[in-house]
């Protein structure tokens, strides 16, 4: 491999020739070589990207950055954000925790191609743009990365996350109505107990799913705040007058997001409460996605030996030694989405509580857990909806074969004739495998006529909707 | 010990002939030695009989229990609430995970007390009151007690934790306030950084606690859903027309807190994800606090072999081995709290993802984790404020020492005479151990009078306030 | 209530005149109002009474004690040992990180009871043994509360952790070979799948319970190292020469258990690895608990709508709504205990993570997490084992009937036929309700006499036993 | 693209032309779309290649498998180790729990490449192997895939994880060594103590990670036990005799590593305790390095308003802003692998608890969480110890300054004064800002010369080594 030497204030280091990256990017390279080459997610690059670009826009607005360099910042920003770029960002997430060196691999590779656009040789020519004094101009990594976080996660949410639950919560409020006559037996405990209908127990699901989708969307307006304007320690040091409040216009605009500047600087880069918050509700998503996936593979457990009560689409041959097996193979890849989620919550919380003096040092921990979790989310979601919940259809015979067989019917005669009486049948029907009617009616508690007219499932499912 | 005898539908039982418990309670007292005796939190009994009270009014209201039996009930509840009954509730958290005995266990009490109260004898007399058909009517404990649980955790959030954390928040706001002329040395990555005002510092605090609060805040309202009418599955089978309404006005007016029926009574029973969201800020503020608690006492390390930039109240003293030794306790006891929280959380995610078919079965151990969070926050932080926050000083001699050696002052010449000049100036004084001004003027960067102008800590703490 | 004067080096503090503990308990009383009080585990208090015996008695030998102070220490040792001086320990959890103030509880009811016991009067005649100079001889709170924690938990595996799950590990092994020759469905995926033995079943459990009771005494020899010894920072400053191996010999002597004074005393105090490590083979306990628990209820599931293989005891009314339900309690009790160990492995390993210097401040929190989910498993193996695995049936004809029911035993056909062919009978047999043996003979992949001889579910359980 | 067409029990599915694998991996490829294509780590691809090998060699030496198709499926194995066909397993990690599609992809791959070495053409000629019936053959997804993750997870710990730690643990150790006569003050609560050498403080490091290896390692033999043959539900159904005892040995032979066959295969399969386990003390070691790293950076903290003992090389420039600036980004890369391995831990310990009936469906999640956090411990590990540790030096003039002004000297008085005149000393100096042999001469506890002999900080330093 060919390499140039480019320098920072450490000196000189080699740098391979084809790559636009500098010094710095390269020292990293090689201090944290730490599991795979370029974790750091491209997400994260790309809300670097659209800062520098509103940066370079602001600092020309300001008056402390030419026309020029705007503009050549700006195209780079553009190629970066049009994925033309995206080999030229090899760092890792286990670098330094504040991001400092991906913020300079941004920043080299925007000064090193715009030397390139400019017609000059990179590494020799004079740089017509400076990565610190120039792209870095009026910022620090400090309020830079976790701008960068926020765009990111921010951006996730609203292009995967809530897409991809809004679809499954419509899907399944779709199956609530066309299941609203379903009447089946209930389960607590995990036992026999009174009848509900399908609709019912899928209105759960959806009701789940709403209060989920309301407690993210409650975490949003924390998530918009930008670090950006704090620079180094939040006092916004080495920035223009209106900096901040701009810069962040700019990237709303520039976004489509409503990004405002956070109004304490010095919280937003010394903790990430924000990510704390906004991932906690991505976790109750995520117990609630637990829930649902649970409950279908079960109630679709079977096809003969199980509950049956529903019929899942078969997607894939189940097994590799049994065949004709078919498995709840969605809600399996849900369930395992929602127990990393679970996972990356304790690596947040862990870190969200590490911040020190000035700075939380965790950052691109933060950042790369969180688009984990709210990316799968968002696809696990999309993915359970389309090839499973789609086409969940109740398994109408069985359903009424074990609702019928229910001695937890008896519960509707606890207005009549009192707790104690109805547990004396259902007790001795079970002891003896005969029904309710029959047991009712010996121990002489009451007519079959009465038996007929107060035991009726399809009246039991509520005097709620 | 004396025994009467007492029975439920499985048979007889030896009940302590002292106590107001029956056949069920005294069951689970024997099934369930797991754990302290009475580890049940008092504030869901209480939740209880808040609920039970609002029970036997609405079902007088809507004509299926007696004006005598509805005022026995009553009185019993307000018993309850005055305290008076509390060694009468001797079961734990580790039993059914429906709470049921728990629920029984009050109906039992409220029955026989009613009982004794009537002027009859219990477990001889023919009860005016019954426990299941009477204390329990138009009620089930899949739907009674996540009723209580959330009457305990609100209350409690209201009562402890809310105002314990806004104490703290008003004291470090007032201390902001009171610091923002100290112009002290910023530090990030635990490392020598650029000024900012110990006032700045507090605010951070301020925000992240402020955030935190409408965090809570905005989880409220999930929690204020009542599964009550519910009864068994979630249907209201067995409830009169209006009662899930009714009885959650009474409740809201009995408690003076703003419950409503839940919409969805499907989900109230069969998840609790009210109590995942609830507690998930809990933990936003755990971390927030834990932060805010590292701070404090690193910044008041020493006396003499620390930063020792902050003067803390000494409360006790602090080793059994060195005399003199003043320590951080606050912190100590917060922080611990805090780490209690992130594993509360993590068990409140795992039984909140537990729920199958139409109830979750592990409602103590929602109910008890949460309770205890909610508590230990309000109580540390009002402790944290009291005995710590309230008397914190600054150690202005020192601050000024850390904030003059600083090399970080150079990053004000950045904007004159660019990034790499202004490193080569801080990289020698470090070398040389010498002062940022004599090598500035030294390498010929800028005259003594420039230095002067330029580098003020004073005018490095903000464009921003 | 009245007081008397107590004196600390800060100066004096009225004390409550019954009671022994001194002036720095009270200040800690009033200084940490955190939860309940009184939450310091006992446990901590007879861990501290085994080793201030054990100071006491090494400090003599050495020579730096008296005979009399050291029987008087001891008397008192004894005292709280047997329970008698329970009371006078009222402090919380949530103090100082270093647990100082409960050692100084400890040091303070020794030298008051001493007094007393020598016939003079606390707080008033010169006192006969000192809290700090005699009690406290040779120790810091930094060596005697990490001490301490180790006697704690290390008894507690032993005394009731340990037996728990041997006992429910011998039920279910006797199980296992009781149910040797029942044949039944297994399942993969919650899906049906090829044959076993229940006895299989329960084999894996043993095998699991086996495989955690092996982790967690791998764990012992680290929990058995104590920190006795190393007294302020571990390097032993002010202890006579010999100290730290005798004390450890004789609390060894005191408990019965194999404690050795650990090799590397820095490593003791700043930090909490040996916990770390032992609760997480608690946390391993509680996940394998969890499997089994959520087994054998699903597999008790029913009666009439679930999979109804196994009965388990009815042990008590399972609803206050539903007459003659019977739920799986013990199951539900058990796998909330595993949700908390789980959450409480999360607290441990924060509280773990931030010792600094020279200690772990942590400690309180350390100790009891661990203690309570030492105790929590112990117990609810206990009765899970008494109340529910020592009775479960299976259900025969249940079992038969599931079993042969199933599609999945045409896998006994692969080596016959191929899995293709396999597969196709399968398929078909889903696919119109029909047997195996009609498609399979229909489809003329095998004959009647070939079917019957090839898919035999006893002979499908194993070439393994 | 150019697409052929592949068939399997469900049908035919269109598959890229110029790719080995068959239908199921494409069915699975179009229907899990979670997450980044291709995340099932390559190391448990690998791990199938070592079984599926193993496998081949066994059925044919148990004769079942012809000596042609066995060398043709060993010769695709060794292409697979090569890192030839790494392009060839497109699959996710959020796909069926069981692992099924990835066995399947392996399966796949190795016989239509072994197809193709045969010299016949892919999805045309007859298949000189069939997938199922030769490469799985006397194997099930539910065997194959914990034995290729116990193989992949037990390699990472052998190749990766161990090494690295001790390469840090060396360092240590040697610095420990090195530093045993630097006499520097001792720090508890973040605040001043008694004193210790630097070399001590190091020898606490060490003592934590060989406890952490110790147990690390512990749990190696329950990560030997393999599932295989097992085949479906744990029985052995359709392997031939001996096949399970062979396999493992044949596997431990091709890896050089000493794996056995499961003694109990129904855990094997149903529960993922070893996994656990053995993640565990990975968490154990987090807790540790966590520490470590926090000692090293604060103690490096400055380098001129910190503590400034220590000087840790200088890799890189720490801030875009501050110039000069120089971070401790090696402690900062590995306390983040420290959270993200506590986070993992959950993920772990959820998806361990979710075993039903005869098999855990949370495999991929399980294996892929462990992977990572075996390979970013090793990997951190040997970053920090090349980055940072091996360079580490005292600074030796701050350090004395420091040690000099502790008024924790005085904890050297207290057997010649006792502790409440010591603390008397000690707190007037305090108060008055002198020293402590000003102090104690003028209160009149000691006389100068007495001062001199009784306080030496080197003889502070242990009764312990």
């Amino acid at each position: 491999m060919k390499y140039r030497i480019e320098k920072d204030t450490m000196g000189k280091v080699e740098v391979p020739a084809n790559n636009y990256w500098g010094a710095q990017t390269e020292r990293s390279r090689n201090n944290f070589k730490i599991g795979h080459s370029a974790s750091m997610p491209l997400e994260i690059i790309y809300g670097f990207a659209y800062l520098k670009k509103a940066a370079a826009h602001t600092n020309y607005d300001l008056g402390v950055l030419s026309e020029e360099k705007r503009d050549l910042i700006a195209v780079v920003c553009d190629e970066i954000l049009a994925g033309k770029l995206n080999d030229e960002f090899p760092l890792v997430i286990w670098q330094t925790g504040s991001g400092t060196q991906s913020n300079m691999n941004v920043n080299e590779v925007i000064a090193n191609r715009a030397q390139e656009i400019s017609g000059k040789i990179i590494g020799q020519d004079e740089p017509t743009i400076q990565a610190n004094d120039d792209v870095n101009k009026s910022q620090s990594s400090n309020d830079t990365f976790p701008t960068a976080m926020h765009i990111a996660c921010y951006k996730m949410l609203i292009d995967v996350t809530i897409p991809g639950i809004e679809k499954l919560r419509d899907t399944l409020q779709k199956k609530s109505i066309e299941f609203a006559t379903v009447v089946k037996i209930g389960r607590t405990h995990l036992m026999d107990a009174t009848p509900l209908t399908l609709g019912q127990e899928f209105s759960g699901y959806v009701s789940q799913l709403n209060h989920g989708l309301k407690a993210l969307k409650n975490t949003l307006p924390h998530l918009a705040e930008l670090a950006l304007g704090g620079t180094a320690v939040g006092t916004g040091l080495n920035t223009p007058k209106g900096y901040d409040v701009l810069v962040a216009k700019k990237i709303a605009e520039f976004t489509g997001l409503p990004f405002i500047t956070a109004e304490n600087k010095f919280e937003a880069l010394a903790s990430h409460d924000a990510i704390v918050e906004s991932h906690g509700a991505l976790k109750q998503l995520a117990v609630s996605l637990n829930k649902i996936a649970n409950d279908i593979r079960m109630m679709a457990s079977g096809p003969r030996s199980g509950i049956g009560e529903l019929i899942i689409p078969a997607n894939e041959p189940g097994s590799s030694i049994m065949p004709g097996k078919v498995n709840p193979t969605q809600s399996e890849a849900l369930t395992m989405v929602c127990a990393q989620v679970m996972g990356n919550d304790v690596a947040i919380t862990v870190g969200g509580t590490q911040g020190h003096y000035e700075l939380n040092v965790f950052k691109p921990l933060l950042a790369s857990n969180f688009l984990q979790s709210a990316r799968l989310i968002g696809d696990a979601c999309a993915s359970f909806n389309e090839h499973c919940a789609a086409g969940i259809q109740p398994n109408y015979s069985r359903i009424t074969e074990l609702l019928n067989n229910s001695l937890m019917l008896v519960t509707a005669l606890n207005p009549k004739i009192g707790y104690y009486k109805a547990a004396e049948i259902a007790n001795t029907a079970h002891k003896n495998g005969t029904t309710l009617k029959e047991e009712a009616i010996r121990l002489g508690y009451v007519t079959a006529e009465e038996y007929d007219a107060w035991v009726k499932p399809e009246d039991m499912i509520g005097s709620l909707k």
